[in-house]
């Protein structure tokens, strides 16, 4: 042939997702490798995590919030060490029977995001797979040097804090499992909806990144359950933690639905997909924190504190420890 | 609970993965994210790809290999626009049926290649998938600022150097669906078996990454087929390139096959998965860069001249332009 004509991947490329390559370092997606210069003096964070058709979202989901949970999840660690974001790469397994509308959907979904927490792409790779659509996405951010906020550093006498509201979207699965729950929790349609919607697309606290780094002694995103996370966050801290329950926030339809079946504490506790951040910080620092996110929109909670000793301990209002049958998420 | 135990997905990845993060910025797998600290006045080279059971190795490949072709495809890109290894991210989407020993082999045969091309494992996540196993990583090098080799920079009068030889997977690909083709192209098992393992584990050119940024003006890695990303190449410049097939480097054993069925010369320059380095560079500096490279035991090739035009020709011994059913490998 004289003159070659490009690809069904390169027209993909260049159809959906170059408009979504607007760093210079992306170079719109002509070459075969992205360049990204951090400020002098600036550490880049780095963060990979994949979501799986019928694991992580369900197929009938819309595909717009399919890709902004992608995006979303990897933006929520960001925002709990710290870093600012500045960039992702996508590589995106496509089943067979995507279509234009599908393609479309998704990358309009990724580009309002993408530009929302000014977090362009900057390159990946595009297969067909005879498995669910994954999506993995690795996202960098950009810290001071040395000042990314780790999952070890709590002290004891830290307070122990969470943005937002906890439980929601372990809530919101489990109606999308069995919708019927939703007359047994006895939660208006307006509820019922606040639930799906906070399961269906996370709302990372990206805005609070720059306090976070001035307050917290420790943090981590809340991904796999309060009681699991604030565990692993207790073991490389080397140090116990003790949360009152009645302290922990919910929201309007959370707190309805526990107080119609009071064993749904285990869910909202241990369920995930909250991608709230838990961090901890001196008491003294606590209300200075909180105006800080506040600013940005975000509440944050201090639900306990940071003790000697080992585990978290989630304490009723008797003071009594509870108990689950699994503290968190695993697929393994 | 008063403490809590790791779960399934931390005890695989203390047990398999935590060996390859050596890297001060993994953190031992012990955070949320890792750190990468590029030395002042460098760029991060940011490159993601992703491989898939059964669309791109066999479900009977063995764990090792798997490991180690899903990181080198990734290499190989970083070698092709001169940048050096810094580390990558892992995400690991497997299916039901994965036991400890394909595990165990998958993180010896990753682990060896991380240290080898001093490539540390930064990061990650793990997840259980009803589809076959998708490998993703994303990988990052390092260049001195503004030094990356670009796709596009092709000049008329350049010559067009490849590394290695060419087609030797592709033919190989084919003899692992049709293993009787090895009699018909009067293949040794010796030369079957180069064929086969040039397919299973690409070698990429990481060690010329360095002679490559003083030399070329446009690089890439010939991942889909010769002719087709030399085309992709002259579409970047903008230019035309002028091949002479009798000129392309052939194994002893692609050289065999195509003496005994002229035909293959069209897989052999459009199969892909050759994971060389495909470049363009002043003709007076080609003799400086092969000699760079057979330093390091990598061969280079002059193939053709970049001229002025668009498009990429394949001159057969009479100057005939070769015509090709499709130029390079897609999925769409």
């Amino acid at each position: 042939m004289s003159t070659e004509s490009p690809s069904g991947e390169d027209l993909i490329i260049a159809r959906y997702f170059q408009p979504l390559a607007r760093h210079p370092g992306a170079f719109g997606l002509t070459d075969d490798a992205a360049i990204l210069t951090p400020p002098p003096g600036y550490d880049v964070v780095l963060k990979a995590d994949a979501i799986i058709g019928s694991v992580h979202f369900f197929a009938d989901d819309p595909a717009d919030a399919v890709a902004r949970k992608a995006l979303r999840v990897n933006l929520s660690d960001l925002a709990a060490k710290g870093a600012e974001p500045a960039g992702f790469l996508l590589s995106l397994a496509l089943p067979e029977g995507i279509d234009e509308d599908w393609l479309g959907a998704f990358a309009s979904g990724l580009k309002a995001d993408a530009e929302a927490y000014g977090c362009p792409l900057m390159g990946g790779d595009t297969d067909k797979t005879p498995g669910p659509a994954v999506i993995s996405i690795a996202a960098f951010g950009l810290v001071p040097h040395g000042t990314m906020v780790r999952r070890k550093g709590a002290r004891a006498g830290d307070a122990v804090v969470v943005t937002g509201t906890i439980g929601d979207a372990a809530l919101g699965l489990r109606l999308k499992r069995q919708p019927d729950l939703a007359t047994r929790w006895g939660l208006a349609p307006r509820l019922r909806e606040h639930l799906a919607a906070r399961y269906l697309l996370p709302d990372p606290r990206n805005a609070i990144a720059v306090p976070l780094r001035a307050h917290a002694s420790a943090a981590m995103d809340v991904s796999d359950g309060l009681a699991g996370d604030l565990g692993k966050l207790c073991r490389a801290s080397v140090i116990a933690a003790g949360i009152a329950v009645a302290r922990v926030p919910l929201s309007e339809a959370a707190a309805a639905a526990v107080a119609a079946e009071p064993e749904l504490i285990e869910t909202v506790l241990t369920g995930g997909d909250d991608y709230e951040v838990l961090c901890t910080m001196a008491p003294d620092k606590v209300a200075s924190f909180r105006a800080a996110a506040a600013a940005t929109g975000v509440t944050a909670t201090e639900i306990g504190r940071v003790t000697e000793g080992e585990g978290a301990r989630f304490l009723d209002a008797n003071g009594r420890p509870l108990t689950f049958a699994r503290t968190s998420y695993s697929h393994f």
